[in-house]
């Protein structure tokens, strides 16, 4: 039998600007551990600003999502224009501010957000086939925008879980790695860094985000 | 009973121009999930070059190792300068090419590298107190140039590993997910994407690394 895949949108290499690096990371590491295989994509586009790591501040540079994003793909990242549902079993979108800045504007328009064109047709491609959708940390957001009524986590912050309501989705709140599953939709969401967590308690939570979502498959 | 400190050495982010993501992200995770807590540091220089991680080639842009390497610690990372052996337990330092080519010129000049000033003194000033150390992917090169006689490992490479004899070391071959320990001088080692590997096997070679350093804490 061949191995399920499973695609996964980055948005960029690192917390603030990009891709949470952790969860992406440990994304991948989970795909693998539950015998699945991954299929990295991003959008070719220019990030919304750079930030330095290590004080907060915005840099006085520009960085392409895609090319930061291969860095944590080694390499392996394909354009998310050319995304083919066909080929993939699930998809899941990793947190960080990448995906509220890049993927979409939540991080500046809350539950006005747009999302990017190729994130919305990539997460509706998957939907209409009946295939299952996972989502970290703030990421979310997107399917509430996306896909209106499905169930979500967030976490325990309150703004972002009235802002998934306000745009048609529900709220569970939750602990550092739990998962919920929205069945019927099958959706899959765990908060990640939206809560204060260890870096083993990220790891188990999007574990168990994969196991459920290979169930779903 | 206070947590054991081990502190973690990194030299950017990205696997061509500084610490190989997934190797760095797992060294965190492992030591979270074997009871430890860990403290990164990184030197405040400019990186050797930045490498477009998608395409291979050379980018014209400058980026400094300690800012980078605030991606992937959360902008927890210190300057390794400041480094104090006496607030750890343990020193590890994850592969990628920043450890040869930001850490050291090992990519460079092979057998006669040099290592930075800071993270040669760091080594020694664990090894003075007999504290442990541990290394992977390409990193134990720093491990041999530093302190010559330990027993390493990087896999099956040969020129890399006729290097680590050439610089007084021992070497022994691995595959993947195997750890050497080197008892007597607390050394361990694992090959990592020196070898061709899955995530999965990458987290279990740093899962067994972590808990054998630990052991001789």
């Amino acid at each position: 039998m061949n191995k399920k895949s499973i695609a996964v949108i980055l948005s960029g290499c690192g917390r603030l600007d990009g891709s949470e690096i952790h969860e992406a990371t440990l994304t991948l590491w989970a795909i693998h551990k539950n015998g699945a295989e991954y299929q990295c994509y991003a959008p070719d586009i220019k990030q919304h600003h750079v930030v330095n790591h290590l004080d907060g501040q915005e840099m006085q540079e520009e960085r392409n999502v895609l090319i930061e994003s291969a860095r944590i793909a080694r390499g392996e990242v394909l354009n998310l224009a050319d995304f083919q549902e066909s080929l993939h079993d699930g998809l899941i979108i990793p947190g960080g501010f990448g995906a509220a800045k890049n993927l979409s504007s939540y991080a500046y328009d809350g539950s006005n957000c747009q999302v990017n064109t190729d994130v919305r047709n990539a997460i509706l491609a998957m939907k209409k086939s009946n295939k299952p959708i996972g989502a970290l940390c703030i990421a979310p957001t997107i399917l509430a925008n996306v896909l209106k009524q499905v169930e979500l986590t967030i976490g325990q912050d309150k703004t972002t879980a009235e802002n998934i309501i306000a745009m048609g989705a529900r709220h569970t709140t939750t602990l550092q790695g739990e998962v919920v599953v929205d069945k019927k939709n099958k959706i899959v969401t765990t908060a990640c860094y939206m809560l204060d967590a260890r870096v083993d308690q990220i790891g188990d939570g999007i574990d168990r985000l994969v196991q459920e979502l290979v169930k779903l498959m």
